[in-house]
């Protein structure tokens, strides 16, 4: 039973070990993973994005909580859902979306069975009182459609932009890590020697390929030319595009914090030019 | 197994790490959930607090190791202690007593015996040689008893104030958390429709009943109308009163930063006025 | 099968999370520790220090996996090697060097074999494609052997100095804890009554001994008298000199910044002076 959990509960408090004590016991043995607590307050999509990067790596049995809940007692909906990837409990605010994007859920229900909250709940605090449960119940077997009714509509976030034209890949920049690399949604990017394909990540359909020394990347005021392999490619304190670890387009400076060495923030746009060959 | 832990250590050195390592050593398997390391160094108070708040939420098996300790190096006791509600292993500096207050040990005994230390122990890291190994014993199964004589008088804790007049309550803030919440001590409070009732917590056996919508709440210079149930009940940016997750009175601002909006510190004077109705 | 992970990758992003979602796909109940995930990028020596700390406190067949890799991309080599402390695993840059001082590898291999590693392999991020899977397999059992070919020149570090002559002991700075404690080179000491027994770390060989009352500390600009047990044997405020609780000679200040009053850092030379006998 691996359970992982991300919230934006930061961890000066014990509202992550509550939620962690409520489950060990409903299920007792399970074994925690925190994906990040570090999520800025009630940033769905800094959540969205990390629970992408994230997902593919674990084993599809792990039960991934989620709770970035800015709409905590308001009518929001609480939900669990099962893809082919894993199940994720959290609120229905399109914190999953970017994942479903590329693995859409069998089944999402609606956590409105009492028989599965805590007792004496709570209006400001689910993730103790609906979301650790839930999480708890499904990771010692029970059935999701126990939990509640189907939800038919799940909430989605506007997926990352990603244009191709015949002499542009337009996309922008979706994440800052503690590195200062700035992550695009130019990707998923693969090698093929000296040319890149790119295939539209987040469910995009798009393709497009071109030589990797053939273009350049403008983001912000600056632009740097062709894209590499690794940060050693270059001296230490230049700027410099790559392929990042997810296969995203990132930008980078050796050595050096790119996203504040090229004063880039997420929602930047970000473009790749030169000689694009877009196929449909 | 399952054994949580709160230090002062932050997590910028492996302190917290060695302490697994040698309760690893002595019970394989033992699984741990971190209450929290962020406690400001030596406060035994935000360390009693927290340990309030997270404790009701685990197995009554669990063991919970608290390195918050001043003393070490001095004469204050190393102790070990059941409750109905879990094991307890830490300094005798007050850091269980507002636990305490609401379940009090059936046994409290002095780590004395050197059968249960670390060979070559410190002066200065009794987390690593006194607390962390009796923990691991008590958790496979090793008797209280055996790890030192009875304590009859563990060190406490001046508990929260709170007192109950005709026309007013008044608490103290205890804690602020990371998202501003101040939270003090008027609680615990239950809703019964749009009344309100209080039971003292910490061991406190006031009651007393009110409106939620006839009295003001007055913390530091600012005063507030009625208390709510929610943070969504308020327009963003709006001071307001409400009843917490653990049931105690919080100052927050909707998706703000309560405390700084309102200049509350932890000890800060709270007062609800208004027409309440204490039984004694 | 207990697994410690240490990393310069913070926790704001999900990194530590994908190795430890890799890690439980090839080796379902490894159990974690988090050692220490805020050495300063590409901090070699930070690392270094910290896991000398940490591994004699973890039983001998934990797995330490270390991912603090300023060389990633670039022809550095990935090795894993077993010593009688435990089974390591990370870049060869000499991280692993203040351990194997102590206790020097009886194999040592370079993590060659691509059946051991992630498919789709990254050039930036070989914690989770090479390393974590490296780690998973040999604590689920694979021999070392399995993983690539013997290497018989481990990267080393230069180790902390330590130099003994008849009336002095020069030593450094090697670490600033998060308590302000300045730690130094000099150790391990001993207490045998007053007098302290030297014994050189890091796998030195000298031996000196010396009356805790007879000497001087010489650090940065300031001296201090004498060496203490504990924090509590001087008043509050007054700098002092202790033996630390990995043995090591600590400049302090009673519940102070030891660090910041005596304006110290890492490298910085401190010296005992005073009447020392010096055994060869």
């Amino acid at each position: 039973m691996l359970i992982t959990l991300m919230t934006d509960f930061g961890l000066d408090d014990v509202y992550v070990a509550v939620m962690k004590g409520v489950i060990s016991g409903i299920a007792p043995g399970a074994a925690f993973v925190d994906l990040c607590h570090a999520v800025a307050p009630q940033d769905i999509r800094g959540a969205a994005f990390r629970l992408w990067m994230a997902v593919p790596y674990f084993p599809a049995h792990t039960v991934h909580l989620v709770v970035v809940d800015p709409g905590v007692g308001t009518s929001r909906r609480a939900i669990a859902a099962r893809t082919s990837q894993g199940i994720f409990v959290g609120p229905d605010n399109g914190v999953f979306s970017y994942v479903w994007a590329e693995s859409s859920p069998r089944q999402v229900v609606e956590l409105e069975n009492p028989r599965y909250h805590l007792p004496g709940m709570s209006t400001t605090f689910h993730g103790r009182d609906i979301f650790s449960p839930a999480a708890a119940h499904v990771a010692v077997g029970v059935d999701l459609g126990a939990l509640g009714p189907e939800v038919t509509d799940p909430v989605g976030l506007p997926l990352p932009s990603l244009e191709l034209t015949a002499c542009q890949i337009a996309g922008e920049v979706l994440y800052v890590d503690r590195f200062g690399n700035a992550i695009t949604s130019i990707g998923r990017l693969t090698w093929d020697r000296d040319t890149l394909l790119l295939e539209g990540a987040f469910g995009g359909c798009g393709r497009a390929r071109f030589r990797a020394s053939g273009v350049q990347v403008v983001a912000g005021r600056r632009q740097v030319y062709g894209i590499h392999g690794a940060y050693g490619e270059v001296s230490v304190g230049t700027a410099l595009a790559l392929v990042g670890s997810s296969g995203l387009l990132e930008l980078a400076v050796s050595q050096g914090h790119g996203a504040q060495a090229l004063d880039l923030q997420v929602g930047d746009p970000v473009m790749v030019v030169g000689d694009i060959e877009v196929e449909l």
